[in-house]
């Protein structure tokens, strides 16, 4: 069977009839309808000689054994967020099936060529996201954490695995799926503005971006708005002000894709006749570069310090979460490149802002890369999420391309 | 009996004790506690020559007859919020006691002197503020909408009133207690920290601040942390950012006094991942000088206009609420300074941020002034609240000077 392109936008729009409503997809993982879309993909990889599997952490595997052991792996995740888009994770899994469909045509391939579709990516249901790829990458959270956590009808993550086959307990057994792993590929929609703005259909992952969030809490002094003059005032709205607007500074001065963010601010008592006493600000910093990063962190605690003193103010930091940046795999890098370049002219490189499975299979020492098509607006978790059907079906091509030459280039390695 | 300032502290230190608990003044108006401080009150009027009257919005009159219709009115409210301090409201009511003592002990004063005891000033438990004196200044808010005004328990106004022996339908019939009215004196707490940070005891009030009161909506784009790049952000945040710091900007080219309040921003979303689509923010700016006032809001509208432009913002401005500034009159002023200057060595002239009784009655047309005595820590409506000891005897003496002086401005003139 020759790749076709379209195939993958019917099969996309078949599966968003299957498993959404008039709020967008539904296939929130660890629910009927989630199984029912691993059902509906099963479905359209019967026919092709491939072994199926799932693993003890609840991620499917379809294999076609090749001529070596090595693995070239294709990965997505076909569950979504409540009321979520209709290619946010599924399109990967769906263009996947048409790649091997090619591939297995073909006769044996001189590496071995898996699908897998991770269990949970999104963590909509219990809050914890990447479960699938965590526990196959080794790297899955404290699971007596794991043990405590509980859905919105209380009921707890054991139970919930347990009624789709999954023992919490050994989910961590799911390592050996990547012992023969030789690289790992995965096609997902930007979920940003950069592409759209570049109008480039395409572009390659550099790696995931690195990530410090900060909760910042000023405190200054309530005072009667009519009765304290402004030079006597302490106002905790003024230091979250001041650093609100220094982070386009820092970003400015830090460079190379630097993006900070102040999510929101609360301000109490928050009442339009008193001074603000308490400025509980969020700072989200992100960048590709570790030593970058930590600058950027470093500067805005020193604007911090700063602002209290010029404002008379307290100030506390507390970091709410941390994470590395996670590079992917040069030679993929430049070969994902290659593979844009022929199918639509032009490439681009640019770093990922959220996580994703890749970056879990990166950590484990697999080498990964990432290949984004553009997302119209950048909007993402929302049914307004949408691209273009022309950008997906260049999309499914270039990572044809791109897995034939990672299979060659394994092959040869 | 010759002026006893000491006495006005121990009174109302026996008031707080009859009226407040561990959580401060209870003396909210139209329940059984502030009955009973009114009755008090009485009790230490008794044995001096004076008409007492109830008028028909529930306000305690007390008249010492003099040789003239003419009346000067020494006047305050006993009443408190929940919770609140000592000495707001009912310092007034307690001093006039002391100078009433003074002056009916000299007999037949050359004009009328009249202590008035206004109901409901702070409007606590139907959030409607200055009942009493504005019923007797004429200018009461529409009676259809106070006639709605429910407390926390359901009970309505007009029940609560008739409870109380006032009959809502007929408040406005206390104007005619003014029709006599020559001058009106009344001596507040500062509930600021301008006299504390002056180190002066005592301050002659200009009259209350004109109020321009404004939600500012400013309006971006929801955009993922991580994914957006800081030039294709509209961040609703930096619009109120950029705002809350150039309300100092707008003081210091006004002056005069000028007060800017950013009293609170809610962000929307408000979560740490995404930039803030949505801010809203209060704005209170208040002058004594009513042209200065209408250039404050004309600079805070230019601004956010600017900003829109600037952060690519959609901004929407709506009016809450506004008030003209209310002057005081020019010649008690000079009499409140003197007074002051006499007893206390120093004075200062300064603006009422709060709105008072006072305001009321000047706006009615009756020449009016008011004495400030200093806050420690400019502290107000809490149990903190707190004036030296000492000051508060300055006080009396104060308030019985000027009394003095303006019954001699008003026989004079």
């Amino acid at each position: 069977m020759p790749l076709e392109p379209s195939r993958t936008v019917a099969e996309l729009l078949e599966l968003r009839e299957l498993t959404g409503d008039e709020n967008g997809a539904q296939r929130v993982a660890w629910t009927p309808t989630w199984e029912g879309a691993q059902e509906w993909l099963a479905t359209k990889l019967e026919g092709l000689l491939l072994e199926a599997d799932v693993d003890e952490a609840g991620n499917r595997w379809w294999t076609l054994r090749g001529e070596s052991e090595g693995a070239v792996l294709l990965g997505g995740h076909i569950d979504s967020v409540p009321n979520g888009g209709w290619l946010d994770g599924c399109l990967n899994v769906v263009a996947a099936v048409e790649v091997l469909r090619r591939i297995a045509e073909e006769g044996t391939p001189p590496v071995t060529v898996r699908l897998v579709n991770w269990a949970d990516e999104e963590g909509a249901r219990f809050g914890r996201s990447l479960f699938g790829s965590s526990a196959a990458a080794g790297s899955m959270a404290d699971q007596d954490e794991l043990r405590e956590l509980t859905d919105r009808e209380g009921v707890t993550l054991p139970d919930a695995l347990r009624g789709h086959g999954v023992e919490l307990d050994r989910a961590l057994e799911a390592r050996s799926q990547l012992e023969s792993a030789a690289a790992y590929l995965e096609l997902h929609i930007e979920q940003g503005p950069v592409l759209e703005a570049l109008a480039l259909p395409l572009g390659a992952v550099l790696g995931t971006f690195g990530v410090e969030r900060h909760r910042i809490t000023w405190r200054g002094q309530a005072a009667h708005a009519g009765s304290t003059p402004m030079d006597q005032r302490r106002d905790a709205l003024a230091g979250a002000a001041k650093l609100a607007l220094e982070l386009r500074e820092i970003a400015e001065r830090v460079g190379d894709g630097a993006v900070l963010t102040s999510g929101g601010v609360v301000t109490r008592p928050g009442i339009v006749t008193s001074v603000v006493e308490t400025a509980e600000q969020l700072l989200d910093l992100r960048h590709l570069d570790a030593g970058k990063l930590a600058a950027m962190w470093e500067q805005a605690r020193e604007a911090c310090e700063r602002f209290a003193e010029e404002e008379r103010l307290e100030v506390e930091t507390e970091r709410i979460w941390q994470i590395e940046p996670i590079l992917f795999d040069p030679h993929l890098i430049d070969l994902c490149d290659e593979s844009i370049r022929e199918v639509a002219g032009e490439s681009h490189r640019l770093p990922s802002g959220p996580l994703h499975d890749a970056a879990e299979i990166a950590r484990a020492g697999v080498p990964t890369v990432m290949l984004f098509v553009q997302s119209l607006r950048g909007l993402s978790h929302t049914k307004l999420e949408d691209t273009r059907h022309e950008h997906l079906e260049l999309a499914v091509q270039a990572l044809d391309r791109l897995a034939s030459k990672t299979i060659d280039w394994v092959s040869a390695s």
